[in-house]
């Protein structure tokens, strides 16, 4: 059961966020300083900027207007979507640097280093859309600290333990950010809420607002999957960029035919649609290092797209009935499963190119699951149990998916 | 007459789909491969990618929300862009190749074949746009087949008869994108259609979003007819930035002027100025090689937008009346008499500034338009023609320019 | 009082429009040309094009869709933005080119004069800000005129005459262009307006519309703060862009907080929220040259926000009572206070960081702010009386926030 009253949030959000940041302010004071020591700063700098600046309109454009679906729900989606993004960020510059801080006593800042902790905050925000709408902005800030706590933590572990790469390390975003999103919203399901939500629903207006976040996802996603790829080897950042192309084209050609399959009237679903032709970036970003000719990205694109649509049109259904599991934005379909795919994909590859070492890789490359899986269940169940706590004020169940709850609309113009 | 019953597009719609993108991968996986050999890496491709995504962000978000003026067809305007680009995209980058796999045996995929091919696409687009809304997404995946088809063909028959300069031949796509596509509405035409169309309009808000798709193209229009020209000779490429620039602003303010100047109350129509105002840019891509000074470029976008705003307004409903030529999106107005406008100006700047070969340019120059659109009126028809059968299950007279015919709402907010 | 009848501007706006577009081509036919000595064009050109771009996306989308907020006001906000930046970006690039005019007899062009052609644009659409609505477009570009005009005039004075740097005169766009509109709202207020603006609210889809806006400047004010740093200090340009970056994520932070403590419910206001985020990006702009440590540019971007944030909420509506003085855009509170405290911390910090030329620093400083400031006021108020006259045609009180007044809707779907 939800509280009987509209809880205000005027004696917990205003004090939590100024104690971030109050507290960001002063760590940055002692221990954070700007990168001086750029070699080759032309080249390098103009050649990342770009880049950069790609992966933060995913973040911020991309991720919030995706989140705008819900006819009511506009300004918290694309709102709470930056908040939430700039201070997961800031903690997770702190968080990557706490090595560098232990060698050296300073975390240099960089280009590199705040892509990184764009990654780390767009895992946070892919936790963030199993259980939009129906939490406050204290809670969403809480999962992000916790969220981006936990993913550093697993890709620290990953890299000590098996010696597995940074940058794949940080590309099973989709896998931790999709399982501690599920988790979550598993433990913080109320009983009888199935029935109530009447305002989880869209409308062409609020469906176009999440067209453009998708299509900038999109049309962006090679950035973001070959921003860190090394270019010392000539050719193999345009090969990230080629594969994930292509693998989003196959992605959105395969999302509307399996949609329009699908469905008894042979129509198109718009969130499908919108959800699913990103498939194919998600498995193609988990499993970019092994992947080298265009038609292996293609059929992993194809795949996944098969995979996401089944997902979302079937899944979504029976993970709330069979397991009380309301799943906002579809993070199962869209990026959890898609994920596992391109990590099996990533696995085939590379047994099938050198059998040599095929044992042992097949072996570190289960174990890396399993960590990022265990730990993504256990954090989410952690962080699911705390935001349970009365004290945050979580909102009642009839302002589910409501701007009105957390705005204020003193000139409302049409009362529909 | 349209069919009496609603069709659903299941059975043609999702085989042709996964037909055409099983066929792709197979194609890509036997004979394209991604470039290796990559001389200059670091700099190239650092200079190329970023305008490589700015043409992405014109075919995806510029001409997808371009056309989602229309009321209720917003979901399909940016959807149907979005899936008939990716397989344009597909399509092109193969019949750009086959001269490469014809000598080499393989197609090899860079950021540069990626543009051609998107520019290509953005030929499709175009001619999409005379028939938006009177067709289902079969028709319009059949249209970009064909259209792209002809395009390649007319690049490499000009290249190989009389000279053309691939990046010249290229730019024409205005030209050829605008004639096929009103031949195309032409054959399609329906008898008594005419008063029908009740949902051919804008509101503020479906304005609002074509006003941001008009604006991305406005912008990133620099990017689009520069990134092809090759930088070896320092300068070119800035002047091509610089002239497209001036020409789109002299454009905009011109549209206005012409607006208001031919409007009985003196007010601006939205729609008028998102597809005038553009004018420019088209006329000084097609004329590009020949514009070197600011206000040369600044006349051809001044001319272009008087000619492109005069011919919105009446040319738009004379060409409806006396020749059954329904052009939902103008694009005789937007791209085609800018286009033949842009190849003037290139015949008079390079008359006037070399008198030697003016003759034997001329009679070249006027030799690449005939052709151009002699095969574009020519695929047009043919296109035409096969679009009649009633096989591809053409959407109803009252289902014109109306999402619900083709996208599921199942939980729609508002039914107005 | 305003006009009885609603006036047209046919003889008003176009006659303006191709006079001044026409004397702008005739201009640039005898005095402009595209540089055509570029030394290390590759580099330079690649490293400047997409930061070019960034700025080119901040003033187009980013102010223009900032001003959709408003209900019925959307094509006018997004659509006269367009129209005025592109006059203005066109005069300013002749008054910035009068020097090179007077020495060489010519004005070259290239990126760099583009991009401070589109700053001095900033400046004007800062003040266009504070009359939005209240307006008809034949103002707005006589304003736009003036107050480039003024701020290039400024510049100059405070290059001359104290030898500011022209990187830091040019960044107090902020402080000129806010308190010349500030000026201009003040002459230009109608008695017994107060009441009436009924128009005057948002919706819960412009709001969106003008989140949109929002994110964009927000995204890429790096690169406005940095574009013109120079890079051959290695680095100075990479701590220009962590600076602003840093102080824009605290300013989003700081700005939720204090609308949250200031809200008797505890609740967020978007239009607050949209404003008061970007403070950090105008305070940390001002000030750039002097920050070199990230907790410096937090801190003033934690301050700008505080300011920012309280201004809007209480500032605004006193200003109005008190002082006749409506600001539609809330640019006192948005543009004026932060850039203020951006000159206050440069000052601060400077005197601090070198105590030998502190006092000669100071009196410098406070001069720049001086000679700034009481231009603007004294071409507010000209620019203001100028516009008082009636034969510019002023709109309906009536007809304030409404684009009805000039715009063509012949299909209007919904007459809510």
């Amino acid at each position: 059961m939800g509280p009987q009253y509209a809880p205000s949030l005027r004696s917990r959000l205003a004090p939590l966020l100024l104690f971030l940041q109050i507290g960001f302010i002063a760590i940055y004071a002692f221990y954070i300083e700007i990168e001086s020591n750029v070699k080759v700063d032309g080249i390098t700098f103009s050649s990342f900027y770009p880049e950069f600046q790609d992966v933060n309109v995913m973040v911020i454009v991309g991720f919030g207007f995706l989140g705008t679906f819900l006819v009511r729900y506009g300004f918290s989606g694309s709102g709470f979507n930056l908040l939430v993004a700039v201070i997961a960020t800031q903690w997770a510059i702190i968080l990557n640097g706490i090595e560098s801080w232990y060698h050296r006593g300073k975390i240099p800042i960089n280009l590199r280093s705040l892509v990184v902790a764009e990654m780390c905050t767009a895992s946070a925000l892919i936790s963030i859309g199993a259980v939009m709408g129906k939490t406050n902005p204290v809670h969403l800030i809480l999962i992000a600290l916790l969220e981006v706590s936990g993913f550093v933590l697993n890709e620290w572990l990953l890299r000590t333990l098996l010696n597995v790469q940074p940058l794949n390390g940080i590309m099973l975003l989709h896998i931790f950010g999709a399982f501690f999103g599920l988790m979550l919203t598993w433990v913080l399901h109320r009983k009888g809420s199935e029935q109530r939500f009447e305002k989880e629903k869209f409308d062409s207006k609020t469906g176009l607002f999440s067209t453009l976040g998708t299509v900038f996802l999109w049309m962006f996603w090679p950035s973001f999957n070959s921003v860190l790829v090394d270019n010392r080897t000539p050719g193999t950042k345009l090969a990230a960029i080629c594969s994930t192309y292509l693998a989003l084209a196959v992605s959105a050609v395969t999302a509307a035919a399996v949609s329009v399959l699908s469905s008894p009237k042979g129509k198109l679903h718009p969130i499908h649609m919108q959800s699913c032709m990103l498939a194919g970036g998600v498995a193609v970003g988990v499993s970019m290092s092994a992947v080298h000719q265009p038609w292996e990205a293609m059929t992993i694109g194809f795949t996944a797209a098969v995979v996401s649509t089944i997902g979302f049109r079937y899944l979504k259904i029976h993970m709330l009935f069979a397991f009380q599991c309301h799943d906002t934005c579809a993070i199962l379909s869209t990026h959890g499963l898609p994920g596992l795919l391109g990590w099996l994909a990533h696995l085939l590859i590379q047994i099938k190119d050198d059998h040599t070492t095929a044992i042992r890789f097949a072996v570190f490359h289960i174990y890396t699951l399993l960590i990022t899986i265990t730990l993504s269940l256990f954090m989410g169940i952690i962080t699911g149990v705390i935001l349970k706590w009365k004290f945050w004020r979580p909102p009642q169940d009839k302002k589910y998916f409501d701007d009105q709850a957390f705005w204020e609309f003193p000139h409302q113009a049409v009362r529909k």
